[in-house]
């Protein structure tokens, strides 16, 4: 090792940098309303601006810092400005982003109890904590036979929870059925497609006219492959659609579940949240039915991504599903039973120390402060449509159980998609759309960190002008005639 | 909103906590060799000082630093001491460590290229980069048909290339039949059944002499596979085993792959990042004929966990496999063709932006800093395996290839396993153990970026002292001969 030389940050340089760090972000944080909320670049233009080999020798940190500004920012859509409505918010606040530094920073790997005892109990433990702050069933809880991990999104919830209930079966994977709603998340289909299971063999329901799955069309289509000689095998329904916040009748769906000896899986994503507040947890009606559930700290409560919140009611069928067990891992504590190895409860070995910020956010709002935003959003969302529903040139689709608007312009689908390209080009506003009923719908949740009531009336006073002046451009309104016409 | 109640950080409280969390770590870094390596809690110990219930009002954040101190960290095994030598290493370098710190204070999501173009773009760009720094093969580039992408892990990686191969093969998935040596990874195993492949269709073939896997007792078993009427599918071979650090002679295997018509992975985990170092290229060769490869940056190059690189040769197998369109996710940009949208390429929707702590990482070592710990590494666990092979007591199983050490005392397993758990329990080194041969062996890995020679002549004399203070307790000697006895 004679001449020692070592390349690492310095303990002083990496306060001071961390510092600086710190600094850009806080000072980002403050001006993010100035940046155009949708990244204006280009394909290529980001990378047009970056060397095209690795450097030889290391570079100091204030170029990197400087780079961020010069390089990165032009293409970033700002998430975390107030005037962000676009899919659905991405929690990032500061306790959960210090929570996230200080697990990196202590490195620690969690795949087993005892690389690091405090990151698998403090995984358990707020995890047990917030089935009480939401009200759910006490079965989901690790003093029973069910429990509680950290996944890193509910893509990845709907894939273990399908691998389980594939395992339950002990059936051919050829014949295995499973079901969800055609509004229910792409990630249901992936789910499906991923562990296996016949693309062909997953049922997706109709719909009410509330956009929430029909019991009676499920217990039809059931009823259908078991004719066939199918075996249904798994079931989808989920607390608020991406589409339109619906939420799908639990008790009755999971009736049916048992019924037919499906798994029954609930997937709250984004509206989960909700249930912090008393006077929502109707949203959670019938979910003592299911199997699995899973909702995401990292969209609406205030927790940077990754952070799904996966429970299962018998977690023996999950590790039953996941365990693998070679020689390498073998240690005296999970020989001892006495622990638990959450490796097996995922779909990854390895896991960094995620429940840290998930502490860090609820010690920090307390239940008080993450209460007071859900109904903060929830309430702006309900004024918001209250305006849409007075203007006669808009239409609400839905009336929005929680914080997101779907209202389109009366013109049709061509004006509604050039109100939103013009909306997301001006910068000032970031909106996104989906189909309802074949019709272009546009949404708008309500669901950023910062975003104040002055935010919400200036986005509607925006998504106005803008519709105005569309229908007063007579070059577009005839070229949406000439295309009717064609 | 009448009174508005602010529950956020003020920007100046996040300044504050900011600067105080990145001394925390600072401090902690510096005094890490002051903590027992492995945790000396016993099962339920953190979970006794938590409170039995999330706090209804929020709390200030020194008390959330204080209880890091008091009820955290006699939970943390310290991945990041230098006498930390268990498992594989757990990178986690100050300028990654930032890097994360900026990716969590962006808060952006990357899924689709205009929710945050710089996202997308920094990500293809450093993993070209990494092609040539590696010396990989130019088709794995953005610029052909392949492409890289950041997974979480080399296990997620497994099983995307998994469900690539069983898509290509469009068969019976009853009938597909996957191939690796018994020395792989459990997570080859696990992405085997993730993927809805039947476990009796995975063969685990035999090694050779240097614990790589033959490969004619893998032509063999295709043969007979192909005998039986069941579709051979997919092949995943190893660069540097778990256990032993073992390199499979990919050329031979990738030939048998193309023969065949079988998918080829190779898992370059941990030892993939070697290649940094021309004059260990070696380890590669043959790597041309994958259709898929990956390596960690979170084990051995300085990046926090989680970083896996995957790469594919034809990136339209796998996007085919993973791709699905939902209505809320059309966007203009997609439908242009001239924009990866990465989470086609992986198994959850959402991801978060990890290229930016590999970009810190690499510009602020340079490849010549990365270089210099890779040969530091290498030859340590050289010295080390000298020292070990002088010693009559003391048998070295393997010549290490790379950085990790194989070695057990003559004595037998009984005698190994009390030194393992001797050394543990005292807290001054962590290592762990693997059977070859059937028989315990010791894994001394080297690859903690803060380990000096010093610490591996220190690790090398706590040995051989705790196995000398064994061999002359009676009390345990005694009980060996009795165990063997009965
Ligand atoms: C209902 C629902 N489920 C699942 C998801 C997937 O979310 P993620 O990948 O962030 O976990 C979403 C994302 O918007 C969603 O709305
Ligand atoms: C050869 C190999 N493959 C895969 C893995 C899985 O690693 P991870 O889950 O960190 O990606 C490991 C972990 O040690 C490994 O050694």
């Amino acid at each position: 090792m004679g001449e020692k030389r070592d390349y690492h940050m310095s303990p002083e340089e990496f306060r001071h940098w961390g510092y600086q760090t710190i600094d850009w972000l806080v000072d980002y944080r403050q001006k993010v309303e100035e940046f155009p909320v949708l990244s204006q670049v280009e394909p290529g233009d980001i990378r047009a601006k970056l060397p095209s080999n690795a450097p030889q020798q290391g570079e100091s940190f204030a170029e990197i810092l400087a780079d961020i500004d010069r390089i990165i920012m032009p293409g970033i859509t700002h998430w975390q400005s107030p005037n962000f409505f676009g899919f659905f918010p991405a929690g990032a606040s500061a306790p959960s982003i210090l929570g996230e530094l200080m697990s990196s920073g202590l490195g620690v790997l969690g795949f087993l109890w005892a690389t690091s005892p405090a990151c698998t109990e403090l995984e358990t433990h707020v995890l047990d904590w917030l089935i009480d702050m939401l009200g759910l069933p006490d079965h989901f809880k690790s003093s029973t036979g069910g429990g509680g991990v950290l996944q890193d999104t509910a893509c990845s919830a709907a894939i273990v929870s399908v691998i389980a209930a594939r395992e339950q079966k002990k059936a051919d994977i050829n014949r295995l059925v499973a079901y969800t709603s055609t509004e229910a998340h792409s990630s249901l289909e992936k789910a499906v497609r991923i562990s296996g299971l016949r693309p062909e063999n997953l049922r997706l329901i109709d719909i009410d006219h509330h956009y929430a799955m029909s019991p009676d069309r499920l217990e039809q289509a059931i009823k259908a492959d078991l004719q066939a000689g199918l075996i249904p095998c798994y079931l989808a329904g989920t607390v608020g659609t991406t589409s339109s916040n619906a939420i799908d009748p639990l008790t009755r769906l999971g009736a049916i579940a048992q019924k037919y000896d499906l798994w029954f899986h609930v997937d709250g994503a984004m509206s989960g949240t909700a249930a912090l507040c008393p006077e929502l947890r109707w949203i959670h009606q019938g979910v003592e039915l299911a199997d699995s559930y899973c909702f995401n700290p990292h969209k609406w409560m205030m927790t940077n991504f990754d952070c799904n919140c996966f429970y299962v009611r018998d977690r023996l069928k999950l590790t039953n599903a996941l365990s693998i067990m070679p020689e390498y891992l073998k240690n005296e504590a999970t020989d001892s039973g006495k622990v638990i190895d959450y490796r097996d409860w995922q779909l990854p070995l390895s896991r960094r120390f995620k429940s840290l910020k998930l502490w860090f956010v609820i010690r920090h709002y307390g239940i008080e402060g993450l209460q007071h935003y859900v109904r903060k959003h929830v309430a702006l969302a309900k004024e918001f449509a209250q305006w849409v529903k007075l203007d006669p040139a808009f239409k609400l689709v839905v009336n929005p159980p929680l914080n997101l608007v779907c209202f389109r312009h009366q013109g049709g689908d061509l004006i509604n998609q050039e109100i939103l390209n013009r909306i997301n080009e001006s910068g000032t506003m970031y909106l996104t759309s989906t189909k309802l009923d074949q019709k272009l719908t546009l949404r708008m949740a309500i669901g950023q960190a910062e975003t104040e009531r002055e935010n919400v009336k200036l986005a509607w006073k925006l998504i106005r002008s803008v519709a105005e002046k569309i229908i007063n451009d007579n070059d577009f309104t005839c070229q949406i005639s000439t295309e009717k016409a064609a």
